[in-house]
């Protein structure tokens, strides 16, 4: 007799990407139609040489073999606190912040720190697939919020208001977006922050493209400017797209120090710490790579440019819906197809690989998320004639 | 208003480790009494020179800051299965290995992917606290099997048996034990495996320390010889401990394909993937470094030896329950003291940084956890020494 397997957990969806690149797995592609992969949003870059030879130069040492505290190194967290508190105008101290192995942990301790099964979360569409998963292992509802396609995919304040009930334990905000794009405003965020602290549930706020918003001269709101920020705002961060850190598992969630005390149970639990020497990068990275982080934005807003330009107007049927940061939210024209049998169709006839909407929650069958930011300019351009050649 | 936090998290205890290191962090210690810290378990060598170099090498390379696939490296399942097929006789391929962010989290994906809450997990007499943690947080509930002193540490096999309900989802043994040392029979492994088959449940074998048992030559167990393994049994293992790398956090789950597709949705939504730097690691341990890992072997072995030395006969009172790999368990004399104040007492008198038993479950008052891999032969003299001094 062999032994069950928790029937929840059974019910989530496979990871999404790793089906999408199983679409393309095992194939060659020709030298003049090379493959264009813009599923798994990672940087076109290497890490900048500075931060390679620095680390070429810790892993000599005994000590980046160690553990760390739990909550990271309290230089990292100390830099951290500083640069946020920075651009943010904001109080943040090192007691704030917990590093994590990934934003992608960052967001399952705060879920797990929040919420208990039964409990209630406002998740806008489309959202963050992974975000959804985790909730839904956890028995966490997650409660939709629609899609608004017209304010270039910035949830209606209304729709959130009128969807909170007594076991809203959080509204999830993730700006600049995955997958849509689209930057809220400053305002829209200050008013789903009054909305949790009014309703006694918290804004969790995913800020992990946050280095590439095309104005980083004034910050994306200035909740950490207020006394009362820990009452109701939680903040996510990755340090993996900032400084092309993805393989190395860091990120951050900074909070009111009562919500850390319960975060570092689920820390121990889960890693004991983030990676040593993903942390020593990270810490680098916020000390030296200030000039070499801000040319890596320039460059992703060129590509959306780019992107942007080529879109002007619908490119055969595709309309641009949105986009910033890394990502471009498409509406493909074929409204009677499903928007997996059109990435489908983009991956083995165009070798375009890119992922539905469905892959991000009901509702999205005519939408694609692209992560534009894995191309060059020139893979842009291509990326635009070859969806002008599409025909279906 | 300030939000909610989980209140079931709330009422699971505060993370061990970071509480006893609180006992002496801030102090100074005089050069002819240096704290002697046999808390948490950490190889008191670095890496290997081999390791560090070819890390340095590897840290230059662009694809090493790269995502890997969610169930890590193929080389690494690879090698991993075959060393696994090797050493203990039996049928292990890749598809059977989810490389994880060290052992805890491949214990805390096991255990989501086998309970819901409500469902129950037995527990041998002293656990690893962050076991009992994890499935606490999830509500699922720790079914204690008692403490045998008696029998050096193993339980008993009816004990185990008498606790199973319709509930039980999972047996956990960790061999090498931690905290105990206690290394399991073969037979008593195999038994357990028995229960676990016939009464439709998961047996959880957690060997992190299998690489420093006393007799590596032959297999600590025969289930993976078995045809029928994937039914009942899941191994957990880390490299932190066999290559000195627990600052990279790697370590694996080898269990069924079945079992291995749901864990994979909890690994992408956690960490997406294991950092690569530290599957490199271990990738180059498990090729080069056979020799290496059998010399620290050796070291352990005569650290153990002079310990069982020190306390052939009760040293002063303080009398060894069992030891074994990395940990020893000390019965301490004073019964009307609790273990918390012993421990603080030698943390605080003599400068000995061991944990109370108290820590790994209840009905522990009597004993402390020592660490002895972290100390040098001579350091484990001074330890014998300085507990011989202790007057209460």
């Amino acid at each position: 007799m062999s032994f069950r397997i928790n029937s929840v957990l059974r019910q989530v969806a496979a990871p999404p990407i790793a089906d999408a690149q199983a679409w393309v797995a095992g194939r060659s592609f020709p030298a003049d139609c090379p493959l264009l992969d813009v599923s798994q949003a990672v940087p076109s870059y290497a890490p900048a040489l500075a931060l390679q030879t620095f680390l070429a130069e810790q892993v000599l040492q005994p000590t980046t073999a160690l553990y760390t505290e739990i909550a990271g190194l309290p230089a990292l967290r100390r830099e951290l606190a500083a640069e946020l508190a920075r651009d943010y105008a904001g109080t943040i101290t090192h007691e704030n912040i917990a590093i994590t192995a990934g934003c992608n942990e960052a967001f399952a301790v705060t879920m797990m720190a929040l919420a208990e099964p039964g409990d209630e979360v406002l998740l806008p569409l489309p959202y963050y697939f992974n975000q959804q998963m985790w909730l839904q292992t956890l028995g966490i509802k997650p409660v939709y919020i629609p899609f608004n396609a017209d304010n270039h995919g910035t949830p209606d304040i209304k729709a959130i208001a009128d969807r909170i009930t007594g076991r809203t334990r959080a509204l999830v905000l993730v700006t600049p977006n995955n997958p849509t794009g689209a930057i809220y405003s400053a305002e829209f965020i200050e008013q789903c922050f009054e909305l949790a602290k009014d309703h006694g549930f918290a804004l969790v706020l995913d800020e992990t493209y946050k280095d590439f918003r095309d104005d980083t001269g004034t910050p994306p709101h200035r909740l950490f400017a207020r006394a009362d920020w820990p009452e109701a705002l939680i903040h996510l961060y990755s340090f993996s797209k900032a400084y092309a850190l993805t393989g190395y598992r860091v990120g951050s969630v900074t909070a009111g120090t009562s919500l850390q005390a319960e975060i570092a149970k689920l820390l121990d639990c889960i890693t004991i710490c983030a990676p040593r020497i993903g942390q020593l990068a990270a810490l680098f990275g916020l000390r030296h790579l200030d000039a070499w982080r801000n040319e890596k934005r320039h460059i992703m807003q060129a590509r959306n440019t780019v992107l942007k330009n080529i879109f002007a107007t619908p490119a055969n049927g595709f309309r641009l819906v949105s986009s910033g940061a890394y990502f471009a939210y498409l509406e493909h024209p074929f409204s009677s197809l499903s928007a997996y049998d059109v990435a489908r169709h983009l991956a083995d006839e165009h070798n375009l690989l890119c992922l539905p909407g469905t892959m991000f929650g009901p509702g999205q069958e005519r939408f694609l998320r692209v992560a534009f930011a894995n191309l060059e300019v020139e893979q842009i351009v291509e990326f635009g004639r070859r969806l002008g050649d599409v025909s279906l």
